[in-house]
């Protein structure tokens, strides 16, 4: 259980807040995109990274010539917000104003700072590879030095964290249930289409069994065997 | 054509922007969320919300408790940096170093206020409710004085804005293409399931033609006739 803070508490609906480790930990890892909050020369700013969850560690994937991993260098570390959201349905209402959507979202607050040693952001590589498709950093040739220094890995602690979900049904007003308007989800669903080889694939290279409608190693949302999210 | 300023200018891959209106309104019509970043207490925040553009402002829907509209009301108006990201696939390259993801971004910032006169409001929720599905404008209860009150809108002109798209094959070094590595793309697709009825739906109410699959009415993106993105 994460430890719910005046930061993490919703202002609105904080009924669809939850602490529960399981929770945030699932939606991190089904989702493939961060959208990460920063401020510069007193601006907001929102850059959406490629991240992977290990353990209680947020690592969100740059270039070390990205604006914020040059600030978290200068000033050893730099205050982040990252939020990750998944939309599961819309959420159709007798009313205009109880229209909806379902969705689970984690948002996370925090210091991020600079992965240095080589052998820790070669093991995040690897672990982010595996998260986006199980199994290709068996495969993929891995990165040298210099490809190391190139990339940048930015480490958040999930100290400050609350996940957030609405499902289920529309909530009308007990008044707009006679109206003659239809009712209930419009469900979204993400899936993966077959893998389109590149134009120059050299002749011979089939396409790995990782990629497989059938492969092994995918669980979970996106990475469903099914290829399918659940909704 | 939007202009290109320096605050829209990325840091990294600048070859991938285009201020070309066509195509930064296409993003961001065929979103459902948006990430907004804003500043409260010296801290990044960010949040996701629906949104609808209309001509050159976007539009984004929230509650007048929630915490950027009362920072606007308070300061007749917030600064923002609105995010929205899709992700069309998975890039995969022969060298870990190389793997990367196609994807259709546009970041716009400047200050958002809150939308005052209850004729525009109605009319954004109208054009957002259209654009999240087509027809529903037509038979949902509309929103009366009431929740029109507790509806926020903020507004932010497309004025700072840009968009940033990746697209095509890997980008292998000229070493890697001979490796013995599957490179492609894994093209991800975001799609509609069949609408499902609310628990409480009156008996003889049935499904409205815009919720068809052949409805009509769904173009572009999410909203496709086809319940496919073009990927």
């Amino acid at each position: 259980m994460y430890e719910r803070q005046e930061t993490t508490t919703p202002s609105r609906h904080p009924e669809r807040a939850t602490y529960d480790e399981d929770v945030v930990h699932a939606v991190l890892d089904e989702a493939l995109l961060a959208h990460v909050g920063f401020v510069a020369k007193e601006r907001p700013q929102v850059l959406p990274l490629l991240f992977v969850r290990v353990g209680s560690t947020v690592y969100l994937h740059s270039s070390t010539g990205a604006r914020p991993a040059r600030m978290a260098a200068r000033r050893g570390g730099i205050e982040l917000c990252v939020e990750v959201t998944i939309v599961d349905a819309l959420v159709l209402a007798r009313s205009a104003f109880n229209h909806s959507a379902n969705y689970r979202s984690v948002v996370a607050h925090g210091r991020a700072t600079l992965v240095g040693s080589p052998t820790e952001k070669d093991a995040v590589l690897v672990a982010l590879m595996d998260k986006l498709v199980p199994g290709r950093s068996t495969d993929a040739r891995l990165p040298d030095e210099n490809e190391l220094r190139q990339t940048a890995v930015l480490a958040l602690p999930l100290d400050e964290v609350g996940a957030k979900i609405r499902a289920g049904d529309p909530s009308d007003d007990e008044d707009d249930l006679g109206l003659p308007v239809w009712a209930g989800l419009w469900p979204i669903v993400t899936s993966w289409a077959p893998p389109q080889p590149s134009a120059d694939l050299r002749p011979g290279i089939s396409m790995p069994d990782y990629l497989q409608p059938s492969g092994a190693g995918r669980s979970g949302g996106l990475l469903d065997g099914t290829g399918a999210l659940p909704t």
